[in-house]
C-alpha cells in the first residue's frame, strides 16, 4: 500500500495504475467533491466515459460492484468498496474558467479542467479532451420533472471508495475549488483530498 | 426555407448554419431519434456540450426556451418550438460498433458515431471528437433511484422541434439504426427523418 498521496485543496494530482491495483480515494475533511478521470494508459485518447457508463449500466449513478466504462465501452475501474453514502454525479462537467466567468469571477479562479491538465502534465502527459468527470462525493440530486441541484455533500470526514483498475491506466484528480456554490460544503472553502494506491 | 432534407434510414446528414437561422427536424414516421451534434463552424473543437448544457440549465432535460450550451459554455442553439411531447435525451452516449458488438453482433452494424463521422465528411470536414449527442425524441425515463430504460418514443408522425443558432455552426444528425433494443419503436424498423434550414 502507498503512502497516502495528497490533492492539494483547489488542485489536481494524476499517477499511473495498473491493472489489478486498487485505488482508495479518501473524503479526508468530508466535505470535498473530487472530480476523477481514467485514461488507457497506452492511449489517452480512451478514456472512461460518463455517457458510456449510464448507457451500459442503465443508471444514473454507479455503486458498490458497478464497473466503469471507456468510449470504447470497456470497463476501465470498478467500485469495489465504498463507505460514503454513495452519492456521486455523473451529471456535470468538471469546472472551468468560462464557468466561473459566468459565476461573476473577473479574475481567474482555480477550477477542474486547468486541474486535469496541471495533474497530467506533473506526469509529462496531456489529454486530448476533457471528459465528463466522475465526480466523487458530489451531491447533484435529481427530480421527478428532471430538476438538478448543486448541494453540499452529505459525506463525513474519512469516508473513502475505493477503485479497482481493469486496464493500465491513469488516474487524475480535482480536488473541487468551487467556492461559490455550496458543492464543496456550505462554507465553500475547498479542502485537500487524499488517495492511496493499494496493490 | 429550404426544402426538407433526407436524413436516410440509419444514415447521417449534416449542414452549415448560420446564426440566427432556424433548423427543423421533423419525426416524419414518428418514431425515429434523431442524434444530434452541433459545433462552431470556424473550430470544430468547440461543440454542443451536455454535460455543459445540464450544469447551465441545472435539469436533465432541455424545453422550449431553453439554450443548449457548447465546451465554452456559449449558447449555440436554442430551442424555439417543439410540437412533440418534448421526451429527448441528453444522458446516453450515441451509439457505435462497440456497443453493438456487446448487443451480439458479430459483423458491422450501421451506428451514429459512424454516420457522425460520415455526414461531416460529405461537407469536408472531420470531428476532433464524438461528443454526447443530444438524442432528439429518445425516450430515456429516470427514476428517484436513478434507473434509466430504453424505451419506444412517444412522439406521432410529423412532430418536430425548432431550433435557432446563436453562432456561425455545423450541425450533424443521425437517424439512429437501432434496432436490437426498441428505442426506435418496438418493431425495430429504423426510418428516414426530415430536417429543414429556415432563413
Amino acid at each position: 500500500m502507498s503512502e497516502p498521496i495528497t490533492i492539494p485543496a483547489r488542485r489536481g494530482k494524476a499517477a499511473r495504475v495498473a491493472a489489478g491495483e486498487k485505488i482508495k480515494v479518501i473524503n479526508t475533511h468530508g466535505e470535498q467533491v473530487v472530480d476523477t478521470w481514467a485514461f488507457v494508459q497506452h492511449d489517452l485518447h480512451e478514456c472512461m466515459s460518463m455517457e458510456h457508463t449510464r448507457a451500459t449500466l442503465v443508471k444514473i449513478r454507479p455503486v458498490v460492484g458497478d464497473d466503469l466504462y471507456t468510449t470504447r465501452r470497456r470497463p476501465i475501474l470498478r467500485i469495489v468498496e465504498d463507505t460514503s453514502p454513495g452519492v456521486h454525479d455523473t451529471l456535470m462537467a468538471a469546472c472551468d474558467s468560462h464557468r466561473y466567468g459566468l459565476l461573476g469571477c473577473t479574475e481567474y479562479h482555480d477550477n477542474c479542467t486547468d486541474n486535469l491538465a496541471a495533474g497530467l502534465q506533473e506526469l509529462g502527459l496531456s489529454a486530448p479532451k476533457t471528459p465528463s468527470p466522475l465526480n466523487l462525493f458530489m451531491n447533484i440530486p435529481w427530480t421527478a420533472d428532471g430538476t438538478l441541484a448543486f448541494d453540499p455533500p452529505v459525506t463525513r470526514p474519512g469516508d473513502y471508495i475505493v477503485l479497482e483498475a481493469k486496464l493500465d491506466l491513469v488516474i487524475a484528480f480535482s480536488a473541487c475549488p468551487q467556492d461559490i456554490l455550496p458543492i464543496n460544503g456550505k462554507a465553500g472553502s475547498p479542502t485537500e483530498a487524499h488517495f492511496q494506491i493499494l496493490a
